[in-house]
């Protein structure tokens, strides 16, 4: 009855030496036993999940844990992004210390992007180091956040500021969990699926232009080809650049402007998604006038996010100097340098640069993409 | 004027691929550009300390890295074990974020083992990693804790349970420090030297033994050879196993009985080395009970560790049932699994073993060696 990965799914492996791992993408795996059975053995395993995703998906996920570990606990996080940050990271670690758990014990992160990102770091930090798995439930984190061991929280003046690259051993993205999805929080996923065209491959931007309506629907085909597609490419930025030394900075694509918005207007006001796909737009809209792309790859792209459901406008962060705000709220990005921003631009389309650009350029882009 | 450490001072040198680096050991070190000479580049660089450190060697320092890098920051935090907690450890983060710290600032650790401990942490963890540097100004943090890239701080439910294996780029071991050392301190730290004799250097145990007054009155020439011996056989058994996964364990001897006072005295009371040096003569104990050292061996530690000052008897953890106590406590070491506790205990002199112990035998060492 069970789904087994090795011939219903399909595969997608992060080559990283010693710390690879599979991606698993396919129905049916989340609450089967198989999915599981290559983990290592342990004494105890712990679900970390939200008051949103727990209800849907932790029965299943701790029933099929149950014949591997002798206890599986769950902890419940209060859900939004508002709430990564370091008191509720630390009731991770309460759970595990209260439980007893070792270090062997697996912590699995079942959840969005928020759960998987305090998961990790509470994975990477508890006794220097305990396994842990990624069972994503939204589609943002099934093609970027759980995939290539970023693990962060946040920090009162910065996104992701305080974290740790660490790798899962296995993430499952199940196509199951999409069916109770909100609409926005299925628009917020596809910015990031959108973000591989642009960087990496213009095929399949226009795979995604053609089949926009049906991941919009929710087509169980449509869906695995676009995370198994994101996930591709991110594997092989992430197994060339495991710790953002060059390349994979480019993943980064409409996040500079993404996290200022994010962290402008206070963490949850915008989904992550929208922040990114709003961010790509005004990256592009700056690629242009540094004469990389050309204005119809801007409108393409633009049409694209906005079809997508998400914002191609930015909000205004300041009453009296908006751009201004913007700059401060961008220095403090984790790609600056000696307060440079540095940008994740599109050099021609497919292709990715990272640069500095003079802030008088910067504050045009602004003043154009802002209403 | 500079030492050269080069010509002037020795060197020991951790063997872990591309996160391998020397520990250098000597005098005049600290207040030497010379000392720093082959650091990344970078725009500024944060100094950690506390409030009794940073008085005497802070300006030193920083005067050497102003040179280095355009900006030299210093932070003070409050002094002592019972600091090592998050709170602190987010005022480094604060101080990073506020200066506009970037992903190349360098963290300098100027203190003891809690300042080492506490900004390597912050070094593993701001922005998924920043670079830094160990300069330890007791002899505990010279011989044991500045070396090896372990790094944490304490949760309320246990001793350095939320960490890292983060490697420094450089480890200063300066001896003029040592100068203002209060006895106590100095104990504490000969505690962690002692602790290489009989896991892994009997002969080393015969020099200590026959040194040990030259090193209470701080003779530089025996404690240069202590720092490096203690060095060098940290540095064998950590290149070896960095992430204690098997041998690095052996490094804990006497940490189990240690860490289990510590926190059962709460924080602060006894000093680490004090633990540490009761620990072993209970894990000594232990091991006679367990028939794998002989009793002349047993009272010939017993009577080092009281000769270099530290306690020999452990406190007692509570009125009603005090092994029942260090038990529970014991039991939250890291080195335990499925609540089964791991000891490291003596297997002939100069070689550790790592095993668990029927509970009843442990409480019988605990009963005789406790007042």
């Amino acid at each position: 009855m069970h789904a087994n990965f090795s011939s219903a799914a399909s595969q997608v492996q992060i080559q990283l030496a010693e710390r690879s791992y599979p991606i698993v993408i396919g129905t049916q795996l989340l609450g089967s036993a198989l999915t599981y059975q290559h983990l290592p053995q342990a004494a105890s395993a712990l679900v970390v999940s939200n008051t949103t995703v727990a209800p849907l998906f932790a029965t299943q996920l701790m029933q099929a844990l149950q014949s591997r570990y002798r206890k599986v606990l769950l902890l419940t996080l209060p859900d939004g992004e508002v709430h990564k940050d370091w008191p509720t990271l630390q009731l991770i670690f309460d759970a595990l210390l209260q439980n007893g758990c070792d270090r062997k014990t697996v912590l699995f992160a079942l959840g969005g992007g928020v759960v998987g990102d305090m998961t990790g770091f509470a994975a990477a930090s508890y006794m220097r180091g305990v396994p842990f798995v990624q069972v994503p439930t939204t589609l943002l984190a099934q093609v970027d956040s759980s995939v290539g061991g970023k693990t962060a929280i946040n920090h009162p003046l910065g996104k992701n500021m305080i974290g740790a690259f660490y790798q899962p051993l296995l993430v499952v993205c199940d196509l199951d969990v999409l069916a109770t999805l909100p609409t926005r929080e299925l628009s917020a996923g596809l910015a990031e699926v959108i973000k591989y065209g642009p960087i990496a491959d213009m095929a399949f931007f226009d795979w995604i232009e053609a089949n926009l309506d049906a991941l919009l629907a929710k087509d169980a085909t449509a869906l695995a080809h676009a995370i198994e597609r994101s996930c591709e490419i991110k594997a092989w930025v992430v197994g060339q650049d495991e710790r953002e030394a060059g390349l994979r900075a480019i993943l980064n694509f409409g996040h500079t402007f993404g996290h200022a918005i994010e962290s402008g207007l206070g963490y949850g006001k915008w989904l992550h998604g929208e922040g990114v796909g709003c961010g790509m737009v005004m990256a592009a809209h700056l690629s242009q006038r540094l004469g990389l792309v050309d204005r119809p790859f801007v409108e393409r792209l633009t049409v694209l996010v906005g079809r997508a459901g998400l914002p191609v406008t930015g909000p205004r962060l300041s009453s009296t100097d908006n751009a201004g705000r913007y700059l401060e709220l961008m220095r403090i990005d984790k790609k600056s340098e000696a307060g440079e921003i540095r940008f994740v631009l599109i050099d021609g389309p497919g292709k990715a640069t990272v640069r500095s650009v003079p802030d008088a350029l910067v504050r045009q882009v602004i003043d154009d993409c802002c209403i």
